[in-house]
């Protein structure tokens, strides 16, 4: 997606060369108009594979999956990375670890607002090691429901998560795949530039 | 806003006289059409506020900013609830209370994205005891920006936060208010319905 690719090389900053940082319109401060883009474009790669709800993972998959909602009439369920007071009974859990903030999450959803009858797809801000998405895999799996896919803003392509997940069989729609973050170059796979 | 209100009737589930749980379209299944209608609702009411950012607290507040966002042409921050790796230094922060979760969390913003230039919306799901509003209003205040004031999706006006706020001279536009939840009815305020 070139608008997409676009603003990661004008208002992301390499920290390292594995860390990128896009607070600048993703993670922190959000840019409205380029969500709506982004969930237009999700619903244009996943038209036609009856999805009938989105799985995020709060906080930075609310706003991607939302828009993706609306261009697709469905509606959208974020999990929970701890239960809360109003959100304790009939879950359905995950183990979710998080090299970024170096700790181990569990991840919960109602088993209200997904079931056997759903066709769910999987969004989120970024795929690494893919361990958030296997998270959310297992929620769909334990609710009984079908997986459309996976859909991705920022995929780190050095990093395995999205490879593992392709071998697998699963369907992974990543908008940008970062191919190297070295010397401070952001540089993007080809692969997904002919997309 | 009465579609708002209809669907708090329809779906909105109470829990005790003093806890209304909207599980099913705005805290953990997000319904994106009334969110898109919700954020055109808070546009029309601080048009002429000159806002130029939004700002919010993760992660319920995050679908309805985005959408008022959209609708005004601004970006949106969200606030943290703690400190991740990525966002540590130079940050504007503030204690909030939640007496839903029982626990402190410092929220923080990065100093990078409100400054002196801004005028801000503050939005935010729910308003009860009105912590949440006072925390975001302290980063607001840090970041030597100007206040256009607070924008709720549903206001407990049996609780204190409001009114305390609209004492103080801050402008509160909340969508619904909810004057009381006593033996599992819920009754709007009427000062709201006229609004």
């Amino acid at each position: 997606m070139e608008r997409l690719k676009q603003k990661i090389m004008q208002e992301g900053n390499v920290l390292s060369d594995s860390v990128l940082k896009v607070d600048a319109f993703l993670n922190h401060q959000i840019d409205p108009v380029l969500m709506q883009e982004i969930g237009e474009e999700f619903a244009g790669r996943f038209a036609g594979a009856g999805v009938t709800k989105i799985l995020t993972l709060e906080s930075s998959g609310i706003a991607p999956s939302v828009m993706a909602g609306l261009s697709m009439g469905v509606p959208v369920v974020f999990a929970r990375k701890k239960k809360s007071l109003t959100l304790m009974d009939d879950l359905y859990s995950a183990e979710v670890y998080s090299y970024t903030k170096r700790e181990s999450n569990e991840i919960s959803i109602s088993k209200e607002y997904i079931g056997p009858e759903d066709t769910v797809l999987i969004i989120d801000d970024f795929l690494a090691n893919g361990q958030a998405a296997l998270g959310l895999m297992k929620l769909v799996e334990r609710a009984g429901a079908k997986s459309a896919g996976i859909g991705i803003v920022i995929e780190k392509g050095f990093q395995e998560g999205g490879g593992e997940l392709r071998k697998s069989g699963v369907r992974v729609e990543s908008l940008a795949i970062i191919e190297s973050l070295k010397q401070g170059n952001i540089l993007f796979s080809k692969e997904e530039a002919t997309v």
